[in-house]
């Protein structure tokens, strides 16, 4: 039973996009250019196209050159009241009973194409993009396995929502496919690295958060204002080599082991639609520093799930299901952190959560976490098994929110992984 | 003596900016809109004016509006042979007897200004920065004071071009000031962290070379092609804060630390100009891995000084005299490793040098080394004494190439620290 409300165009049942969704994008048919988009049930729908037909002329926005932009940032600058107001718009002119656009075959065929019959392009510009490292549960299995059981927390990890900056340049649309990268690595911490395709090729299953309003040099933005910056959310794949990562990373961090490649869902869902999905986070302890102190649900019920599907598999197996809700730090926290410097953020921005670990073996966001560093390879469906990622795998990664009959989802951020080149 | 070619107008002997140099920048006169421009002696010169008088039209330049566009991206993208036209243009327009600009008067007055006249702005929009760690001596002196004197070194750092990803949104053009940062320290090692100001900020004395051509995700460029890639230089200040990046950076890097504020140098001088200063860098043992193999001169004799200024004393006092031909890898090896796991790049993007320190204690590029941190207080000129950068205190980085009486530099970077917000 759905409590979803009703449109004149179908949305299945257990559709990721009903019309309390009404998420962005960018989508492209066949060689035209570039269009700004949302999505229902399973269409997309063009903006460009509602905004030739005049549907958001009395929305107050002087800019209408935003919807016909090859990225949202353009669209996201407007700001939130402005964004919403077109969320609500859509919303109104797909609802049972509302004419307005249902009656006029012209913008009907023009603005509605099945979603399967378009390509989904980047839905912004990124500027900047950094990574944290948010999850306990992650941040303590990696500490296990690579530095001390005992002590496998850093000093700092429960007082700075750690993270560090990557590259904005491999950031791609789910369905592009990601060559296997080469690099040095030092398997037997001989005298001499080798050199050559990574052997330990992983997905790391994370969330991220897209900026939707821009600070200058110097300014910080407090914690409890934070969401007021956020526009809205994306699957994050953070793909990591990690033979490559074990020699690279001392003692400045991961590098090449982590810009080959980083796939996002298409469709930004906003705050807004997130909204009933709200929740507590973990309890805090010990307790943070005055810039991080925030109250209230900040965390999101976010059901997340990984499969891998070999070339000559059938079908897919999930290998993880996770959640967003576990997150220890979370998103206002992250950029509070991130501004307190005074480090300036822009609109289009991506911040990802870092591995979405729970406590469950079946819950670990990686596979070096899954299959503990290879040790204890998974058995797939088709009867392959895996220590890491293999040429011609593909990794598909879901997020959905339910309650109260209503579901709300990211649809699917997914990557083949291609031989190395 | 100087063997610079003479030009109608005035350019002081010891100019940075000779007939020889032509380098880029962005200039804003007034309340204009921000124009590319050259500068040749103590004056700018507006490429937008030139064009507009059409002094580029017989280049083969289909698209002029990289003239006129606020950053130099376009331009750049125009390829090599194209600006390189663009400078040999402008250095025969500015020889002695050449009459075409010189006698026409409107030209003139709406290309030439002084250049203390103009703003400078940053030159490029940088998609992506990467700052490396290719001084053998910094990394050294760092070893030392931060973990094992006898082993100064990390296992990798002999084998891999040691780089981090930084933040694009924070790099400024010289003359912006910066406000001291405030974040997370923990200077007793105790079981709570402080906040507040830094107490213990630096400058890092660095060179950053800018992409010109962009690549595919997946492509990697050979060592041996690098330089088809680097269209040119500039001064980086990358402004650290010692104390927050120690409790900060295990183990994932440096963040908040660094991305308050890195400061450039206004005009890109082009590797062409720099050609006549090739030198071979220091022998790299053990041998590096092949695809990292380069051979002729691959590093540039650039002579490099730092300067601190603070608000009560009346004059600068020298506190680093450096140089880039001590850096361990070069720039081709640094942007082959970028790659070689197929990193895409693009035309902009910043690749920073990391601190360049050499032998000499007078020689090093950070203050955490100059004072040993904080044990060896320099005296300034004026009399006060510094273990780190203090508020309005005036860095300033010079860098300039001199051979055969021939002297190409790059300007200043300069700025001053202002206090916490």
């Amino acid at each position: 039973m759905s409590s979803q409300k009703k449109s004149w165009i179908n949305i299945p049942d257990d559709s990721d996009f009903p019309l309390e969704n009404i998420p962005f994008g960018i989508i492209q048919k066949g060689e035209n250019p570039p269009e700004p988009a949302t999505r229902i049930g399973d269409t997309a729908v063009s903006l460009s196209a509602l905004c030739d037909y005049g549907y958001f002329d009395d929305l107050g926005i002087d800019d209408l050159t935003v919807f016909y932009q090859p990225v949202l940032n353009g669209f996201i600058s407007l700001g939130k009241a402005k964004t919403s107001a077109v969320r609500k718009r859509i919303r109104e002119l797909f609802e049972e009973g509302n004419e307005s656009l249902k009656s006029n075959g012209d913008a009907v065929n023009a603005a509605l194409f099945p979603a399967n019959k378009v390509k989904n392009l980047m839905p912004v510009y990124v500027g900047d993009y950094t990574d944290f490292y948010s999850s306990i549960e992650h941040a303590t299995n990696v500490g296990k396995m690579f530095r001390d059981p005992d002590n496998a927390l850093l000093p700092n990890w429960r007082h700075i929502p750690v993270g560090y900056h990557g590259r904005s340049s491999s950031i791609v649309v789910s369905g592009t496919g990601i060559h296997r990268p080469k690099g040095q690595t030092n398997p037997d911490n001989g005298p001499k690295p080798v050199f050559g395709p990574t052997k330990q090729l992983d997905f790391e299953l994370e969330m991220a958060f897209v900026t939707g309003k821009e600070t200058e040099l110097g300014e910080s933005i407090p914690v409890e204002k934070a969401e007021e910056y956020i526009f809205g959310m994306v699957i994050f794949n953070d793909l990591s080599a990690r033979d490559i990562q074990k020699w690279e990373y001392v003692p400045l961090g991961p590098f090449l082991s982590k810009n080959f490649g980083s796939v996002v869902s298409p469709w930004i869902l906003t705050l807004e639609a997130l909204e009933p999905f709200r929740v507590k986070g973990p309890e805090q302890k010990p307790e943070v520093l005055p810039y991080l102190r925030v109250s209230g649900k900040r965390n999101i019920d976010i059901n997340l799930e990984v499969a891998l599907k070999p070339e000559n598999e059938n079908e897919e197996t999930v290998v993880c299901r996770s959640n967003f809700k576990y997150m220890y730090w979370n998103m206002s926290q992250q950029l509070a952190h991130q501004t307190v410097n005074g480090c300036n953020i822009r609109v289009g921005d991506m911040y990802a959560s870092g591995t979405i670990s729970g406590h469950e073996p079946g819950s670990y966001g990686s596979m070096l976490e899954l299959t503990w560093r290879g040790t204890k390879p998974l058995r797939l469906a088709g009867g392959n098994t895996r220590k890491f990622i293999e040429d011609n795998d593909i990794v598909t990664m879901r997020a959905f929110c339910k309650k109260d009959g209503l579901r709300i989802g990211f649809g699917e951020c997914t990557t083949k992984i291609l031989p190395a080149k």
